[in-house]
């Protein structure tokens, strides 16, 4: 049993590392941290853990020495502070947007800042395994990737690799109301948020530049907020390049995919849920992509969906975690999805 | 045209108020206010208002006079500014909780306070046309009811009014969000509100007590949140008096309701909409009523249905501003409601 | 008062048909066909016209003439009866995809078939008033365009008319249920169409066509059902064309909706319905239209909202009725969507 | 390892043995049968388990021999083929309604016809493992209750078998539409199903009997479809008897639970979830039950919630299989259920 912390447990990434880490053989929850729910029981706001333990949070400043850690919000606040929490860990899972963009200049293009922890960048390993196993197994550092980025990344990575679509594509994002976060104002009110198809970012949203560096492909990315409050779908429009053929892009797929535990491609021809479809995999850890291609206009559409708090966040950090500690890393991500849902 | 004026203009109730007076033929709004917004247009808060008009909120300190007077918020907080600005309208409608029980100690009970402003309940009419349309021929001070209330009311005065029940019933309440207002806290949260069947007043809900005034019956009442963002359905369990009839039930609600041009008896024996179902009536002034009896066992269900920002309050307002003053009372009010939705 | 009757009046569109021709001031409703339920009253398949109407369907050779006449079906299966039928009005509105293309070559492709009566291809003018007002005025056939189509062409025309943006567009449509129609397979049950982000038409949506047909634009579209009854949402990437400003764009919009009673530009640069949407619109006859461009790239993304069964359907009929009739054209389409909803 | 098989494996608690008897270490998946889609993937009807399974359905009559069987359908419309496919499984669960009753009287009277197999009555035990745990270590033949039964019984029983309640009780069942099943007309629609609050059963809801069955109780049960796929709500108005007091039913249900691997009181003072809470449930076996008590006036509500399709159906079988067979009863239960959702 090695033992794990939760920096920021309150949170909805927050519960979602409990669940996963209360179900976990291999490991122990050490501590989990909220400032403001400090010395209450964490099943007071994660009513779903009720009965699967009796642990209360604790300040952050208690947190014990742990093996691994995880840290759900970015440290711009208090870098310092962070830092020397970051030490009480020997490997340090990052779920915040910190260390998602290599690139300082970057980041303070796309957030607006100057980058809080630049000394970080070169160690941190991107926490998708699919793409970062190998440097997972001995990463100290682990930067999760955004929900749609994720998405986006996994549906187009086969064919950016394979040299098969022309560079710019455009990515719809649909989101819904959990990525907003378990403490928010007016506009994520049930009566203002409920049946909305809201474009919150029509031009540029923040995901396209980490899509950009993953793949190499230029990434235009909208979003729209969905009456869910889990999932994620992204649909993106692409160009084949010339002489591609469906063939070529299943291939693609199925050779980067065919071993992967947590990608599925659903193409099918028919049925209700012929592409990836966010509502049966909440709860999840599975990324499933799709496309549809009409050869004769090389018009290529692929989507992807997950759940942006498993698979988009923390079953990314739990899969990561296992890869680095040298289990089996479908451990605790056994929860296939539900239908009907 | 008559001048009209809305104290607290920026809720849901306010909207609502907005949406029928600005298409009112008789009436000019004269202002809306708020303190938080003044200066703001109103579509900026009620959305579904652009194109319609370009009214801005004043502070309350600017309403001007009026003919007839909104109230959508108690006077609690400051009942001598309360009472200054009333004195502004010839009519006054007050939406809050504020005038409906008619007895202060009932109000101490329910509310948990002394009654703000004691010295005007003797004077005020309930505005609920279908009980007290004579009176409010002439009435300068109308109080509107509570939505589940009002649904209760309509659905169970027939069959009191005939002596056709026995005292005690019990009520269960269902709600949408939006009954919470256009402010509210976490727990209003998309994520946390969305599917819910959330029982948040398991025994002896505030609107019992505005039940049994209006009826003369001992009331029992839960109420439960539903994800919805409008509507009322009140589900109540009530025992007929020996020997009562399916048909004297029926013949209850004919004689009650047959002119009455917002109240309709739906009570069908097939079909998938037998009963009251309030997203039928979203934006209507309608209350829908209906049951079921057995007639061997005496076990009668009644059910009601209303849209809460309508027929639960600022509809129920405007009809009784039209009998005030004299016009066709569905004046403003003709959106019968949509189907599908 | 003329006289109109619906041939198909027991769907969705039928049921708006009714909903809004019972409460115009110049129409009277001669009858309401209906193969299945003839001898029904109407007010069973639409509970939302309870207490509006006393109406009962008959079958279709039970219609009498009539001044007008609406047609919600295709004339497909029977042209030779649909022909015989659409001589008893003077003026007839067809709601079907039959007339909307006017190359039959066309219609082949993206229909899959022969189409059933090219004759009357010449004669039908197009029922979106905002292009064809003046045709409308003397036309004796109007066909009406798809939801999306509408929502596409009001959002793309003035750009394309005033050669701002580049050919090619793509173009993502959203849609509620209600487009499936009220007699609907198992993929429409409430269990698997519920949560659904269900991409249906992945490449080459049928309403491209019309769309291309009415701006001259090319336009590449993908279709998704969302977890809603009723609205449309289009949300569309274009180019702009080298030098054009975000006040052109405005003011192209200005230009030709500042007059319109329906279409209104929504484009914000905050709040919490900064861009269309569609949920403010259901019930009513707006077509939301809205833009955010950027123009260092000249990236543009234009965005379309109505209900489906109203400005996308019914409405669109309705108000070219009443142009052609010489009638204010607002008449019985005064409702202007709910907040909140 | 021992052999399972699914009679009727296409519907929707047939996915919900699947998805949990894949995941079961103990258990291989002989076969799942269906008549309509024999061989066909069930991962086509199921499409959470693409990437679980290979399986497809065969024909009811190819069923092999198993250790156990799970029927998801009656026995009705053909007794001797079903008696004949029965012979085929060791330990058979029926989750059907036609074993719930004890009494065939009662079953003609609730179901209108005479019961198909009288002769399996005396044999089959009941598949509430809370109730009848030490039977089923021995059954041969299991009948699982129904869900909003299953819900009401280990809500009340309790309280019933400590006597501390009156008889009659009123019990308010609210339901998803999963109910309904996988197969299913036009009142389940999305477009006419969604936003309900469908009062299906206004009095005598066939539930009722199963209730006082096994509580002992007189129940007076209505059922409501509410806008959800799954989960289902008890609310139960009941009298305590006169000098109960809070901490006599808390410590009834800590007596009657505190051992209980997949039964939470959930009853709390304040907080959005203070009750149960179905959508805190889906996919988990847990059914939670919870109480509001006003001493004074005795009135107690009580209540109930679970997913329909996993405790109040496929969950209480595979339970009461692991009871049966020795195992640990929580094994391939261990999903806790999602929050937010």
């Amino acid at each position: 049993m090695i033992r794990a912390g939760i920096v920021g447990g309150a949170g909805y990434i927050g519960g979602e590392l409990l669940r996963m880490l209360l179900g976990h053989p291999e490991v122990e929850v050490a501590a989990a941290t909220s400032t403001r729910l400090s010395g209450r029981r964490v099943d007071g706001s994660h009513p779903n853990l009720r009965g699967l333990t009796d642990l209360s949070y604790v300040a952050p400043e208690q947190l014990p020495e742990c093996d691994v850690l995880f840290f759900t919000a970015s440290s711009l606040d208090d870098p310092a502070g962070r830092a020397e929490l970051a030490a009480r860990g020997k490997v340090v899972f990052d779920l915040s947007a910190d260390l998602r963009l290599k690139d300082p200049a970057l980041y303070r293009k796309h957030y607006g800042r100057e980058h809080p922890v630049p000394e970080l960048l070169a160690d941190a390993v991107s926490g998708l395994p699919e793409l970062h196993r190998e440097s997972l197994r001995t990463a100290d550092l682990v930067s999760v990737p955004g929900c749609m980025a994720s998405a986006s990344i996994l549906a187009l990575n086969p064919l950016a690799a394979a040299g098969l679509i022309e560079s710019r594509v455009t990515v719809d994002g649909r989101v819904g109301s959990s990525g907003s976060g378990a403490s928010a104002g007016e506009m994520n009110l049930h009566s203002e948020r409920s049946n909305v198809l809201r474009v919150f970012a029509p031009l540029g949203h923040r995901h396209q530049a980490e899509i950009s560096q993953a793949t190499g492909l230029e990434a235009l990315m909208t979003a729209t907020g969905v009456d869910a409050v889990r999932g994620v779908q992204v649909v993106i429009r692409a160009t084949a390049r010339p002489g591609v053929t469906e063939a070529a892009i299943r291939a693609a797929y199925r050779t980067a995919y065919a071993a992967e535990p947590f990608v599925r491609v659903v193409a099918q021809k028919r049925g209700n849920y012929r592409f990836p479809e966010p509502k049966l995999l909440l709860g999840s850890n599975y990324c499933d992509v799709g496309f549809a291609y009409d050869a004769a206009s090389r018009e290529l559409l692929v989507i992807g969906a997950l759940d942006n708090l498993v698979k988009g966040g923390a079953g990314n950090a739990v899969q990561s975690m296992n890869i680095r500690m040298g289990w089996d890393e479908r451990t605790a991500l056994g929860f296939p999805g539900l239908h009907p849902i």
